[in-house]
């Protein structure tokens, strides 16, 4: 870790304060013990000889991708969805452990559906369990912020590394405040889902099948010099993919008063990219997965009730703790009663790399996130304790270039306790609300040792005895 | 000032040196005696009675101004311009004494008005003076980027404070490279000139007249939380602009293929919005002109012969010395010897408080202009030794939104010795070639002691002896 503009001070807090007195930010780089009971686990993953090796081959399979757009399309087509599947946010949830702003997206999507006319009558469908069913985004390539509902007739961003030919899948950005992957789902919210299926989904598609392949991965290194951490900022993001789409969009055939109502809602929505930049970073992380020896985490995903990290050498296991409650501002009269626990695919960002762990370079986001600016720098420079490497292609201008902290590694979160930190959107507790505020959180810290568990006992079968 | 991330040492080198060695950046405030022979006309400034309030009128002035965009149009309807009648940037100058950029824009804008058929027989044209005249953009209302010639058949963007009315204007931008107002006239460089007057232009003018007003003021306060400084980087804003007005430009009427071209150029150019920063930021500052007594710079430009400045107190008079050398980076095998002194009305921008006086911003410019990213933040902070106050509306993030440094005292420049910063383009110093590459560059230091000269004599002059 470089540190250039700090003085870093282990212990002896007199003269961390005596230079915090002279207007020097300072890091203080609590040594802890490791975490609770992972001594051991701790030392039988350092002994396997495949760690060094293929944490490597981790990290390198990660950078190695440039995700591009290559299509939008329905996900009925693309992931194989069929009518009464739906695809959440997270780890494996069923209807009766799901959070307000679960149930909530389920029943407007299940209206969206038609499964359903009224979005209260979903209820007893989920009840009864009866034609529906619920699977995890990441089971299908896919990932979705906040409640990530994505149904068959929902049309989806498709993202390919052209190198391998893998794909990943992500639906269009509604916007923010009242949406569906909030919770809410008044009939506005279900007659926008339907503009984007019918309308806007189908306008991008013509757009993108003519103006792509656009490099997702190039336009995150430009936000991450404009001030977007690509998590909770995406404003140039945004941006530049209407710029790269607007030429075709025009040229698309569609009538101008769709194109020009299209270019109004994708550029009155600075989180239009968010959907994009998520699948460009499972892309890249799902590169690493199935790596025997690995300890770096290629996914962090909450469903609003658990939290779950999978990792490259656990194959497709799910080591999973409570979701955390998120520290931050609110929007309006809303309070933390009103919040619902941390929630969605979007860490995915943090996994590889950005949001939160980018957050030196969008200092900005702290007036959104809340924190302060030094609190922003110093998250990113305290990212790299727990990450095996940076990316080249992802850096940070104001930390003198420096590339974002990447692949986080579950022994050196168990050895310190730095907790990876996650910035995010917040949704009402209840179903039907809708976005509350937005703000900081971690993962349960006991998910850590559980994932490390697991190495240490697939390093020590390995291991001759 | 505030210091929140340094260690302020003036003085002695041991404690600097040991502190760096810790690695806390440490701004060096070298104190300096005043410019040399100014201390008996800083005395008679300062004994000025009317000079704190003037100042303060003239900074309010300019901090009230919100800059929006009303209209394009061509310069011979708005500016009033004659066939022959040449606007040019910076202070007055003659052919004879113009560089080779200056003149090198002045034959292909001649050719672009139909004046000669070879921008080559333009040099007889301007040497015998007969039927052509060369007026500053500046006494007109206008501002123009390096060599900023405007002439009758060029369409301008046209910017209003709608509180007062009054109005500034600029010309498109073309581009980087090879583009008239870096000297080159190549075919290729008019074929372009009458595409932006012949069809983006008045594309252009139908979207805004549909779109607008477009507050050109606000998107600075959002570009400037992008990574822009809106001198040198302009991408974010860019992109805003084009944002802002796609929907419009769909809706126009003109044919698709011409909006798409339209918007490729725009998308394609990331100093595109650099035209609206600058007459923007002359909005502001001509509201603070003619206010007697006040020491604020209204205006700084570069004739790419000589650097000009204008001062708050002094009316229409300009201080001049020679324009500088800019140090900085070049494109391709372009060398020192390729490019010519400090050229262009673009220091508009410093004179506002952006640009160079926010490269902490946009640490990312570095990359473009040269510098260090902790030469980038320390130069804010040092301008706002030399200024007035703070925008409010004109933030740092990572300056933990300290408003950028705004008002250059005359008085407290010679005071300190220490020069506004100024980030530019570099021309080649030949007529036709174009773009050499970017830097940095100060004023000549002799024209604000011959400015204080001047506010001296009129200072002593209103005291009744």
């Amino acid at each position: 870790m470089t540190t250039p503009n700090t003085v870093v001070n282990v212990g002896a807090d007199l003269l961390a304060d005596a230079v915090a007195e002279q207007a020097v930010p300072v890091t203080r780089v609590d040594w802890r013990p490791p975490m609770v009971g992972t001594e051991a686990d701790l030392a039988d993953v350092a002994a396997d000889p495949r760690r060094r090796t293929a944490n490597e081959q981790a990290l390198a399979a990660m950078l190695d991708v440039t995700a591009t757009l290559v299509d939008v399309a329905p996900a009925s087509e693309v992931l194989g969805l069929q009518r009464g599947e739906f695809l959440h946010a997270g780890p494996p949830i069923t209807w009766e452990r799901a959070s307000g702003p679960m149930r909530g997206a389920l029943m407007g999507a299940a209206a969206f559906e038609g499964l359903v006319d009224d979005p209260e009558d979903a209820v007893a469908l989920f009840e009864s369990g009866a034609n529906v069913s619920l699977e995890p985004c990441h089971h299908r390539s896919a990932v979705g912020p906040m409640a990530g509902i994505t149904t068959p007739g929902m049309w989806v961003w498709v993202l390919e590394d052209q190198a391998s030919g893998r794909r990943t899948y992500c639906t269009l950005n509604e916007g923010l405040g009242k949406v569906l992957r909030y919770g809410a789902y008044a009939p506005d919210v279900i007659e926008r889902l339907h503009w984007l299926a019918d309308v806007l989904a189908p306008l991008l598609q013509k757009a993108v099948r003519a103006a792509g392949p656009v490099d997702i991965t190039g336009i995150l290194t430009q936000m991450l010099q404009m001030g977007d951490e690509a998590h909770n900022r995406n404003r140039a993001g945004t941006l530049m993919t209407l710029r790269d789409l607007a030429p075709a969009m025009v040229t698309s055939g569609f009538d101008a008063p769709d194109v020009a109502q299209a270019m109004r809602f994708i550029g009155g929505n600075d989180h239009f990219f968010l959907n994009l930049a998520m699948p460009a970073c499972k892309l890249a992380l799902d590169a690493a997965r199935n790596i025997d020896g690995s300890t770096m985490v290629v996914a962090m995903a909450r469903n609003g009730t658990d939290f779950g990290i999978q990792v490259a050498g656990t194959g497709d296991e799910w080591f999973t703790g409570p979701s955390q409650q998120v520290d931050g501002l609110y929007f309006g009269d809303y309070g933390p009663d009103d919040a619902n626990p941390d929630i969605g695919d979007s860490a995915i960002t943090e996994t590889a790399g950005i949001g939160g762990f980018a957050m030196a370079t969008a200092p900005a986001i702290v007036r959104f996130v809340g924190g302060s600016v030094p609190d922003a720098l110093n998250t990113t420079r305290r990212m790299h304790e727990i990450t095996l490497g940076e990316n080249p292609r992802w850096s940070v201008p104001v930390l003198e270039f420096q590339g974002t902290p990447t692949g986080i590694d579950v022994t050196k979160v168990c050895r310190t306790g730095i907790l990876p930190q996650i910035n995010t959107g917040m949704a009402g507790k209840l179903a039907g609300v809708g976005q509350v505020g937005a703000g900081l959180v971690t993962p349960p810290a006991e998910i850590f040792p559980k994932a490390l568990a697991r190495l240490a006992e697939l390093a020590v079968s390995r291991t001759p005895s």
